[in-house]
């Protein structure tokens, strides 16, 4: 075993190509076995192992800044980098993290997991160094689909403006997580193949057509020609439009080629970029023929030292998740209403949609790992009459968020529909992950509205209302199964904007449950009828905005009240009820709120608009006084 | 006058080219009437008139469709389509709005006022129409300074990739708002000059110079080769290689030119892009000497039609605005602490950081309008061991909620503080540009730490301790003078994590106000001690995050207790005290709110991590269990 013999990077340095070669096959055997125990992100991780050494070998990132891009890809440095005995643990309860984590290891700069973020970062690195007058090294390594992100376009525009000593590897394995879409992939594609647009060879060749020249010096030409411009065509163009000296493209599995390449670029300085190509689930048949299903998946068989939840999205046992449930009824809608169109960012399979952007592909719109751009797109086909659901998990969204509110909160009536899958806790990814801030970041902003379904059917209810709804509504849902905890005979209410439902009555206090937590707080409101014979209502609370003040007044009538949420507390529903509560309801502490009101303040002068919401000097004075008038 | 003839755009077409010109310096003189009068954005809209009467004689927007990128320059687009006579009453209360508005006219499709946007929703009209079968004409426009928002390049990746039939105007002025960063812009620049680079051109000389050609064929070659070739290099290439068919540059104040160049671009469909160069203040020589300052700026003198406030950001009584304390203050710490770092994007000088630019200039960096990057950005400066305070706009700061979370509050104890100006209302700008949800977007975030001031002192003392944090700390203060309120002996307590400053006291309630409502909610409080002779406690609450648990704990005893601040009511500061006094504080209504505590959820598996926070049965059980045994 080599890799036994790797302890440090440093190790690396003592091998010989055939060891490398060797160590590649032993870290790829290493991924697949933890993964098929742990669950994780395979496909990825075995595209990279070359590269990885490769960066090892040449830079040392004790003293040189290593940033990975989205951070999933990041195993084979964890393996390589001290955490190797540990590696059993990943993705476990206390042990190695799925992502880069600077916590475990100082070879880790940011805990990352979101994409398109790696080039700034590496960005402000180079720019930090460049003042102390550290001259180590700078290396970002993005994947093709990230780089669709408008972020690593910003970014590169400033660093190459600025000249930063930044070193760029696109990871190029024309997958991101559906298949990378775009302009500028179908470019990268033209690209791959290293010649250069037919449309531009045409043209050389009408031009020299006319020249008084034959055969090999007419070739001669054409070749040198080729060769000269080739830095300032096609995808180098852009790179160098950007201000990146462009390098490739390499094959990212050629492992002594890369070698050779980084170690030329290492000894330049400035903002450059290496392309390379590499094939994603390299080295594990099922995972390069299915990419898509290999990229994040859940543990092929049962592990000992990690008791990852079976019922997530695992491949042994397909449940009936929340997003089979979305794209069933997208579909039935679909099918009866052709003004119904879906848009996703680089997670179709993710959010269920393949069956939809088969059946209705004129209809569905997959835009790359932009998450900001598909909202105000969503607002151009809205204006334009039809009805877009927005299909991104939930952390992905918070991307959005201002396109959000000025897009689509302030443009009023627009029915744009956000379904937020992954929302609440979703395990093993951890913190980069979790949809647990929707409501905190959604529900300040005027005319949306807010909901989330507790078990299949009520999902089918809610998304079949929000469709319906004709202003912006967002529907948050869980990752993994839909359950169906209530009777069989049970029959859901009709949805009615803002209200919830009682599903149990009991006079000794009230639960309002918020979305996935209706069904434990159901069994724990049973049990506590069991065990303790204390009887609640509980409620179905579907809407955190508007919110059922109806059915909180009762609630308060009734004692005392309890909020559950998979969402932080911190201005999540508990504070929305918070709030009303206070506002409303008169009680031992009398706190009144004084700002500005749930509605987009129109222009006018400051005192005017001060004036008219009671902010100014005589508002306030009037607010103040009125309270001790009662 | 020719603009009397104008009631509707078709108006425009039975002008000669003799009276458009005429047409053209009448509207100038509108707006620079209007703006001297209302205030409002001059130098922009003084740039793009030609273009906006060109657009209105070629195209029919009744049934075409037209977005304005940031929407501050649709002005002579107002005036040209029905909003002539009202034009007087811009950014008026109740008047025209400074932003195109879909509830002034049929001609704005969307309410905008951020950047970068346009792009996005045009390519959902013209993909909207696509399946509709609708033929109209799909047009954006966007300035050079927008283009380097990285949401246009995610648009145009994708517009590009779907073919989409949308005509993108760059109106390239090489001004943005601050002058145009980054290294696309400089590469426009070159382009500007309608000449590829020199380095393209040294190296063809070179091919060229080995060929058996003297003289003028060489000459017709070298010619040949770069007409061929311009399309497939430089700026052209970066747009070609998006999908996007290139025209231009052609200079936007040739009415006639443009006129031509837009008629035959309506004849084609897919994706284009119309590169023109415009003059920011064109017509007007103090805007076009000075565009920055004449970018946004307030009325010039005293309209009788709006009561524009006098006191904010005019140029004829210069006050001292919280921006200009800011920058003093971060030019006093940057003299002693060379670890401190600024960055801004695209607005130097409206957070007042020019004479930071200039002191410190290895020190500054504005990224352009690429809020999102400078977050992450920023987050590399700090690893490697600056401290960076980012100056953004509150309610522009919006587009980089997801970086907050990822890049800064997530990584931990990383010193990045992020200075909100403009937070609050701000007056004639509208909805589009209040900084109203920035406490509701941040304090659901773990490790942020949430501040304002109450005057100009509390500025100075607050964003000192700020830097000095070394977590992530955000400190909010509004447009316009930064008030002096307090009697001049009086002096600031010590600031102190999370805990406010009793300016008043009294037996009767208590008001916590926030930032800029200090000021006000003093002078209320005076006015009821004096009037109703009632006695508040008037706190100065510095910090929305963390809370001053004792103070509140203290004011629930003294019985009424107010909130003040001009944020939104719904996840403001109120609601953090709401959801204190209902979480901590016995009262008539006990809430017991169960969900996600404030902090980032390590990786486990759900069934663990729901244990853990006790969102299982079991765990809910036990809560509610609880309740009933105290």
């Amino acid at each position: 075993m080599i890799l036994e013999k790797i302890v440090t990077p440093e190790d690396l340095q003592k091998l010989e190509l055939a060891e490398q070669k060797t160590l590649a096959e032993e870290i790829r055997k290493l991924l697949i076995e933890v993964v098929r125990n742990n669950g994780g992100h395979l496909a990825s991780n075995l595209g990279i192992v070359e590269l990885t050494i490769a960066l090892h070998r040449v830079f040392d990132f004790s003293v040189d800044s290593l940033v990975f891009d989205v951070g999933h890809q990041s195993y084979t440095h964890k393996i390589l980098t001290g955490r190797k005995e540990r590696f059993d643990s990943l993705r476990c309860k206390g042990g190695i993290t799925g992502f880069p984590n600077p916590r475990e290891s100082e070879y880790d700069l940011f805990l990352t997991g979101h994409s398109s973020t790696s080039i700034s970062s590496a960005t402000g690195l180079a720019l930090g160094k460049k003042i102390a007058g550290d001259n180590s090294s700078t290396v970002a390594i993005v994947g093709d689909g990230a780089l669709g992100g408008g972020m690593c376009f910003e970014a590169m525009n400033h660093a190459g403006g600025a000249g930063a000593d930044v070193l760029v590897i696109l990871n190029d394995n024309d997958m991101a997580i559906s298949r990378t879409v775009g302009a500028f992939a179908k470019h990268l594609e033209e690209f791959r193949s290293l010649e250069n647009t037919t449309r531009m060879r045409n043209e050389l060749k009408e031009v020299l057509s006319k020249l008084p020249l034959i055969g090999d010096s007419m070739d001669w030409l054409y070749e040198k020609l080729l060769g000269a411009l080739k830095n300032h065509t096609g995808a180098a163009a852009v790179f160098e439009a950007m201000g990146f000296r462009y390098f490739g493209p390499f094959d990212g599995h050629n492992i002594e080629e890369i070698e050779n390449e980084l170690y030329k670029l290492s000894r330049l300085k400035g903002p450059r970029i290496l392309h390379v190509i590499t094939e994603k689930g390299k080295g594990y048949t099922p995972a390069q023929e299915d990419p898509e299903t290999y990229h994040s998946s859940a543990p092929i068989r049962k592990s000992m030292n990690c008791s990852s939840d079976q019922a997530i999205g695992m491949p042994l046992t397909p449940v009936k998740t929340y997003s089979r449930i979305f794209a069933e009824v997208m579909c039935d809608i679909a099918a009866r209403n052709n003004k119904l169109v879906a848009i996703t960012a680089a997670m179709t399979g993710g959010v269920g949609m393949r069956c939809f952007a088969e059946s209705f592909a004129e209809r569905f719109f997959d835009v790359g790992m932009a998450e900001s751009h598909a909202i105000p797109f969503a607002a151009g086909l809205a204006r334009i009459g039809y009805t877009p659901v927005v299909a991104i998990y939930s952390t992905f969204l918070q991307r959005g968020y201002d396109q959000i509110f000025h897009d689509i909160a302030l443009q009023g009536n627009i029915p744009v529909v956000f379904a937020l899958d992954r929302a609440g806790l979703v395990g093993e990814d951890g913190p980069t992950h979790h949809g647990v801030f929707d409501i905190a970041f959604m529900r300040h902003l005027p005319n949306m509205v807010l909901m989330a379904p507790a078990d299949s059917e009520d999902m089918r209810r809610l998304l079949e209302f929000a469709v319906e709804l004709g202003t912006p509504a967002a529907i948050r849902y869980p990752k993994g199964e839909a359950v169906n905890f209530l009777p069989a005979d049970f029959v859901h209410e009709d949805v009615a904007l803002g209200k919830g439902e009682v599903l149990l009555s009991g006079e000794e206090g009230t639960v309002f449950a918020y979305g996935r937590m209706v069904a434990p707080a159901y069994a724990a409101v049973k049990m506590l009828e069991e065990r303790a014979n204390i009887q609640l209502t509980l409620v179905n609370s579907r809407f955190a905005k508007p919110l059922d003040c109806e059915l909180i007044s009762e609630a308060v009538a009734r004692g005392k009240i309890f909020t559950v949420e998979d969402h932080v507390l911190a201005g999540g529903f508990g504070s929305a009820v918070s709030e009303f509560i206070l506002d409303n309801i008169s009680s031992a502490v009398r706190l009144i709120r004084i700002g500005i009101p749930d509605k987009f303040i129109p222009a006018a002068n400051l005192n005017q608009q001060n004036e008219e919401y009671g902010l100014d000097e005589l508002g306030l004075y009037r607010r103040f006084l009125d309270e001790f008038k009662k």
